[in-house]
């Protein structure tokens, strides 16, 4: 059970009350049912690779893990359809459907690992989704188990059903509303010609600035990243992704048919020259493509190598705050004398600060997670967002009323309780601590607050 | 009082107790806080061009016309992104932004009078949506009255808020979760090249095969829309758009830079002749593609020159399901006698059937009606949904159980009392009306029912 403690955010750890390990739907809806009727909190879980402690346990609680539940059921290619269970993993879609000529769009760096129904509850993005979208522009309908063991049908395979969109709140509801146990996924037809492209800058304010114009002359690239300084020499010193050492690197690949991606390659080099551009490299092979993105996909763990800690931020600014988020970000590091080394989504304007420590020097860790959170509030400044794609977890929740006002989570809290009345399914996640219920007074409607991990309405 | 008993689904009137028409959102709140107050069922209305009754007045309610809140607020080309309230026409959003290069995606055939706080209720398409998205794609925020008076911020202007995607659920709520004030709207760079064709076929079997291949040779033409003999007819008589007189004609519009249209409209040509087109059209100046566009976008009205009376369905289907769907509403046809006009997105399998009959024969709009409804059927039976794009409101809510069973329903309904516990807000939509108190026997949860359009607990 030990195993079972914790998810990519190690420094929260639960050991759980048990460890369920179903191998169909219907004993999914068994043990939610169970759990139920016992009033004991659940997680369900896929391969534990989530950076915001989605996963982990409540006191007293028990994770289902769903890692058995691992079938692709359905290949409908006429219709570009598949349909999956939830432990299935992210890479094994497209492993399927490759060889038709097919791929599945969401591609987080923990792609091999990571499964579809994680990225369900966390709307996984990955650098693919500038162009192609997120998870929830994926998932077409689902079976989801509720937190009293009934089944329900959300969504449709056509891709437009009547009343709510419950399918769509579903997606980034980070295991708060129930657990998904079928789930019909949307598959793309792969580009006849894909290329991959570097540009070095002197700076992240002018690699941002060609992002920017890239975008700005109508062109979507398939992915646009950048990485600076600091994250380039983790990446070398890692995997020797063999990168131009630059201050600011952008990453830019290109789909399409093969007249339309020599037509964006020759504008897209110049949009980078004219932005200051002093090496421009594309990748002539597969292998010479594969060793490009191994650097970026291996960017967060290869922190490591240059760091003894380190905090992994996600946060999301409008494109055109780029320069200004940047600068502020720098001068915090500056001040607090912590390293921050910036690999991001630059495109969707997700940034994904890295804050390096030193565990061991006292004090340090306190002073990384205050840096970490102080960018994020320059993000929510900036008319961003607290987390791109790692969600809410346990870690962010108390900046949710930096982003939201008490109506706002009010009304989501209300959504939660018809889904989960009893809180049983991953309580203490994405809301705030209630405050003290003197605070409270003059409210009218049922509020729930959380007691050790139980929501209930006072 | 009269102007506003009905909107576009004229066959159900009521007289609305009142008729408010306020020019800001913070009177909105105030006239919404009174009808909280006073327990008054109130409905939003833009332009009421709506097809499923979605502003019908709830009998003893009031109209709250968003007409008079019909400003651009703002226009942030850096960002692509453009704030409106909610009275907006569509098409002046694109006719703000269009001198910049960008456009607003959603345009459905009544984009020149309705607005779009219409759209988000019914999460509107169009002919373009096939390769851009229907409104959901489209709306990042809002500020959403509450059917209490408050006033909630859901979504984020960056596109990716934390929480339940409460933005997404409203759009295509059809009215029932509150009044949204203030809009967030995605533009669209204009591509460099738009080109429109023409394909004459034999069958709608073949038409539909084509489209079928091209969208599996991994084009998502920007628009690729149907029509039958008896449309193009009616058309013709409307318009004079000089279509080709054939039994299924195919019309599609290709965009993205000169090569790739170049290179795209090739290769859709040669799908086409080998799926047995006989002619092939290509415009070739704006007076051309706007005839052609012409005859699609009136094709609904033009039934009137053929009929003195019509139904306008709206189905979905898998694509794959196309030629089977069709031949079943064929033989529908015969066997009932009564003429049926196909007009569909047939990239999205969104069917629009047109039941023509003629009231003043005894028992002829009943059969219409029932063949309309065995429509819908078929699309259930074929994997599709009962609405498209039209949304359920009035006219639809009976044949939700077709589509949902009953844990979904209650769900749903669950979600709305969350946002509207007295079910003052459009009351009497989207829902079937719930059945006897002794059918519900063994239910513990609360279910709503709906009392002279007052949802309670019971």
């Amino acid at each position: 059970m030990r195993t079972y403690d914790c998810d990519g955010l190690t420094n929260f750890r639960q050991v759980p009350a048990a460890v369920v390990l179903p191998e169909s739907a219907s004993a999914v809806q068994q043990i939610v049912a169970l759990c139920h009727q016992h009033r004991v909190p659940f997680v369900a879980r896929g391969s534990g690779t989530g950076l915001s402690g989605g996963a982990l346990p409540a006191e007293g609680g028990i994770v289902i893990s769903l890692a058995r539940l691992n079938r692709i059921l359905e290949v409908d290619l006429a219709n570009a359809r598949v349909v999956v269970e939830p432990g299935v993993i992210n890479a094994h879609v497209t492993a399927r459907v490759a060889p038709y000529g097919y791929f599945y769009a969401p591609d987080p760096s923990s792609q091999s690992v990571c499964t579809i129904g994680g990225n369900v509850a966390e709307n996984s993005g990955g650098a693919h989704c500038l162009k192609y979208g997120f998870t929830t522009t994926h998932v077409l309908a689902m079976d989801v188990v509720l937190p009293d063991g009934s089944l329900i049908h959300v969504g449709s395979a056509t891709g437009d059903a009547p009343g709510y969109d419950l399918c769509g709140m579903f997606v980034g509801s980070e295991g708060t509303l129930g657990i998904a146990t079928r789930i019909v996924l949307r598959i793309v037809r792969r580009p006849q010609t894909v290329r991959t492209m570097l540009a070095a800058f002197d700076s992240t304010d002018h690699a941002g600035q060609a992002v920017s114009d890239i975008i700005a002359a109508g062109i979507v690239p398939a992915a646009a990243e950048m990485m600076d300084r600091l994250s380039i020499a983790a990446a070398e010193a890692a995997v020797h992704a063999g990168y131009p050492q630059c201050d600011g690197l952008l990453l830019i690949e290109l789909d399409g048919t093969e007249e339309e991606v020599d037509w964006l390659t020759r504008h897209v080099s110049d949009i980078c020259r004219a932005c200051g551009a002093w090496e421009i490299r594309i990748a002539h092979s597969d292998a010479e493509r594969a060793a490009i993105w191994k650097g970026r996909k291996s960017a967060f763990a290869a922190v490591g190598r240059i760091s003894p800690n380190y905090i992994v931020q996600d946060g999301v600014i409008p494109r055109t705050a780029l320069p200004r988020v940047l600068r502020e970000i720098q001068q915090l590091s500056a001040a607090t004398g912590l390293r921050v080394a910036n690999v991001f989504h630059a495109g969707d304007g997700n940034l994904h600060p890295l804050v390096l420590y030193d565990r061991r020097i006292e004090g340090q860790e306190q002073r990384a997670e205050e840096l970490a959170g102080e960018i994020l509030r320059i993000c929510v400044r900036a008319g961003g967002s607290i987390t791109g794609e790692h969600g809410v977890g346990i870690e962010k929740r108390e900046f949710m009323p930096e982003m939201f006002a008490e109506p706002d989570l009010a009304t989501m809290q209300r959504v939660r309780i018809a889904f989960d009345p009893l809180g049983l399914s991953n309580p203490g996640k994405v809301f705030p601590r209630p405050r003290l219920c003197a605070e409270r007074q003059g409210k009218h409607e049922p509020h729930p607050i959380e007691v050790a991990g139980i929501a209930e309405y006072f």
